[in-house]
């Protein structure tokens, strides 16, 4: 089976790491890529990493030309992809957004959240959240798949084995977020300069990060309540590479926690569990699909500290689309995705 | 006034931080730097950086000659000072421990946490604490002043404005601390190498890390009461700098934060307090002297998070020891401390 | 004596590398920087680092305003200062201009070069490269001194021991020069992103940069014909520093290069010159108004290696910048100008 | 056909870069891996990343456990290589030494570069040096193949089509070299700390370094006639990748240049030239096997200038050695090696 594919938005950051993976994948034809800035010019020659990889050209987005695909990537920013999914998924093109424009069911808080009003809030009943590990079975059944933040997806990987087994306090999770500066994008802005990034650190988004609010109804959907967690990220001086370390108070007493994480994701793929003599780091992660974990007890509280890493591009963002197109198209979860991070 | 200073440990990264801010110390004559490694060579030829600054040679430690200056600083792994600060002391000169060594008053703790008896007991009740934002009058009256760790300066000062006035549970102090490399020393060492920590981020030292107990300590000390806070250190991919973020529950409330911590800190020359609409980067204070700080109340919990950060090699260690030797010798506390920062 | 001084062009690197040197610069008053963008706040709001240092806002330019200043210092594009020195300089104001407009002297090389018409050309023949060590007494008498680039300078300091002796060949003189990012200045660009510039080296500005031209007109100005060097810019993932390896054809011999370099810069503040054992990394002047140079022999070949470093803000900007109008208002060369590096 | 492959010195930067290549390599059973450091540990419990990739231990080398391989590599130190491959090629093993064992034929210039006498001077006449783009018909016939420096292969491919055509002056080549610091390897000394290869940027190796005469030899045996050109090299702030700065002085005219790299590397699946109007970057071949070119003639000189750029650790070292292998087993030569670079 091969599936005839387009990515609208090829030249950032996630677009392009897109292009790498799907020019890879050996069920993939990637017939498409559109770029409003650099249509007319080969993609090669803007990106010299995919000479000899890739050989066409970008052109500018038209929803006809689009909808003869199979499947459509939108790595656009919000506001793009509900304008042209309901067209496409009228035609029966399968679409994966990995902007933010179907993450929350919520319309007022998404509206809040991006300041601009929601103009496809009935495909919102369609969208499955594109967390493979969790909902696997309706991305499977999925036409709209909506592809979870990076920040989201380190940290509901990192609070799910515990979250739906109501073993932690949901009143108090605190989530001290970190990430490479690639999850910016590629904007020109002074603050994503080397200058400014390099050798430096800080706290951003207080009071109030954009992801929050896809955080914090993701964990109220597990648990049923409402959650309202804290949730502060910061900018790492680096391009690539998330890792959270997430505070929990524990309300049911558990003998082996590394245990109940590795029970949890046995059969995942892109899971990996550490034993407790172990702490993951972002390089470990950096060029693969995996999310890598780590679940401490406080020596003396009764405090959980779970550390969880990916690859913002990758697991945060087009290897996990792929992923979700596997198995929206019904092949092996795994194509395309099996490769190992480049290290050092 | 001139005063006389020797260096014990001129070759590690906090011993060349002092010998750079000595050199250009206008009221210090610094006569001798000791390496046992270097020792017969001179110091610029091993650090071009301090060429035209410092023309002396390393010689090995003599305690004999170390005591012919009026303040002998300490730039060692521990378990050096308290061997030489009796015979210092006994013969009048101050001596400034930038190692561990009298960090910690409980003799048990001090040796759980360094794994080596403890063999200057006896002069642990006459060092003092050397954080002059919160014990100078002790400072200007000590002998033996033992500079604090880096990750405690940033802490302790971030805390300690709530701490002292009881608005905050001591039972629910979470420390996310995150520092620059050069806090591990200039030690040959696989994990400290360019390639590993470029481009990496992690978390280290869990359990339990080994500036835990001096924080909980100074905690306890100024809460009269024992506090045991969660302390998570992580590596960053940078030379200099740490940034604590804080996370701590409010007792009592008040109604303007950031005006508490300005007041606090109103009359102190190297604590900046920003305004709520501006957080704190570590690259605004390296190569400065100055703690900056950042309160934010959380938007619906009664939750404060305190962001804090220092350069470590400075004000987390050799500017906070010569700020310490101002004190001392009753000089103005600023002086050869004034540098602002080098940004970008 | 106190000098009053204006920047214009506050917001750029260079410009706020002039910032932070003249205000603690003993014998500056610091009254005026203008940024068009940033008018009307706070430029230690603009720029944490400088909170402490500097009290007074961001202004427009303007030129009557301007003129009530002793010296004048444009930190501006090409352009903006040839429009306002004429004023200016009737005035009796001494004019610094970090820009372009008036380091070459042949205006059709500057008008191909910087692709403008020149507008003040009638202030060339008063206009003095401001390199000291080359030019000093023609800048104590100068009211409006071009300050040098960043290449140029390091170029011209490396290679003026050889040629104003003429032992090189001056037909075969190639120029490999590396900088670090902040060269490129403060502007919002996609190539100068982090995750653009960081674990990534290129060559750039091929088949002839900016700067070739000053280089050239400078270096047939001390060989008293023309000489057209080969000039290839690298960009290095970091924030500071200028390194050129200088490659030299011998022509005439001579016993000790090394002497020769230290004698020529003997009396020089500024300049140091490592012996043949040594090799100059940038970092030894990162902070530094120094250049540090040597010179190697190649085993078998009559040819010269020689190494250059500079801090490309400080002697390749606002440090030579400084030492400028510390020479043209006769107070000692190195005031405010004696930070050692600061390592690591 | 399934190659059975041993890696000795599995725990070097270039060790780790095999292992990872060839856990992926679909015709490759990776059975043994040494490290006399490591052994009795599992591999991917030192190296995270190859969790999930490769499930064996670490074992000590002993040459006939290694002698039941097809092929055995040595990413070991100089002296390593030569001590076992007498033996395991006795036994029709083949080896491929990615050190520095055979890959200098003049036994005396060997010896005196790596100050030790050679041991297993009798297989040099067998050795092949395994450049494919130069010697693939040599190396498919071949026992043992000494795989290229990486400062020699991306020099080697950057001058073969001018110096074999006969277009330069062989007596006045300069390669201005830059490296990234795995290329130091994986060793705990304090030059390589992240604390001092960070934001600074140095020449070393003058006045001669090891990697001269391997490139002299090479390019003296293309050339038919002694060379000896000047090589200074440079280490890069950044982990991975060479980039050379070539300049050559044109002996005989040619209308274009890039034509001429064009056509001699028309079939070649690891070289790629790019147009004038383009420049490589080392980040654009980072993690892939390619070696990307470029070639500029001066503006007005009789002087080309070549930029060669490879990953140090792929095409500079394991890539390049699995090129080898599939040569010399006679599977397709781009097998196991067509990732396309990470970026950003």
């Amino acid at each position: 089976m091969t599936i005839s594919v387009a990515v609208v938005g090829g030249s950032g950051y996630t677009g392009i790491e897109l292009l790498r993976l799907l020019a890879l994948h050996p069920q993939v034809d990637l017939k498409t890529v559109t770029s409003r800035s650099d249509a007319g010019t080969k993609v090669s020659d803007q990106l010299l990493s995919l000479r000899g990889h890739l050989d066409i050209e970008f052109v500018k987005p038209e929803v006809d030309q689009l909808a003869e695909h199979d499947c459509v990537f939108f790595a656009t920013p919000h506001g793009i992809c509900m304008e042209m999914a309901p067209t496409l998924m009228a035609k029966g093109v399968k679409v994966i957004d990995l902007g933010a424009d179907f993450r929350i069911q919520n319309i007022a808080v998404w509206e809040s959240a991006y300041a601009m009003p929601h103009t496809a809030t009935d495909l919102l009943s369609e969208a499955v959240y594109g967390l493979p590990e969790i909902h696997r079975d309706k991305i499977k059944r999925a036409s709209l798949v909506a592809n979870p933040g990076c920040y989201p997806t380190a940290t509901l990987l990192g609070i799910w084995p515990l979250l739906k087994n109501k073993l932690i306090n949901p009143d108090n999770i605190i989530i001290d977020a970190k990430s490479g500066v690639s999850g910016a994008g590629r904007s020109a802005k002074i603050p994503n300069l080397y200058a400014e990034v390099a050798e430096d650190f800080r706290a951003y988004g207080l009071p109030q990060h954009r992801h929050t609010p896809e955080i914090a109804e993701q964990l109220s959907l597990i648990n049923d309540q409402e959650i309202n967690p804290t949730f502060v990220p910061h900018l790492l001086p680096m391009i690539r590479g998330i890792l959270n370390t997430i505070y929990l108070d524990i309300i049911k007493p558990h003998e082996h926690w590394t245990d109940l994480y590795q029970q949890t994701y046995a059969n995942e793929a892109f899971v990996d569990v550490l034993s407790c003599d172990k702490l993951p780091n972002s390089a470990s992660v950096r060029g693969s699909n995996v999310c890598r974990l780590a679940v401490q007890k406080h020596e003396s509280k009764s405090q959980l500290i779970v550390l969880s890493t990916i690859d913002n591009l990758i697991k945060g963002a087009a290897g996990q689309a792929i992923q979700n197109m596997n198995l929206m198209f019904g092949i092996n979860e795994t194509t395309g995705l099996l490769a190992a991070s480049v290290y050092p």
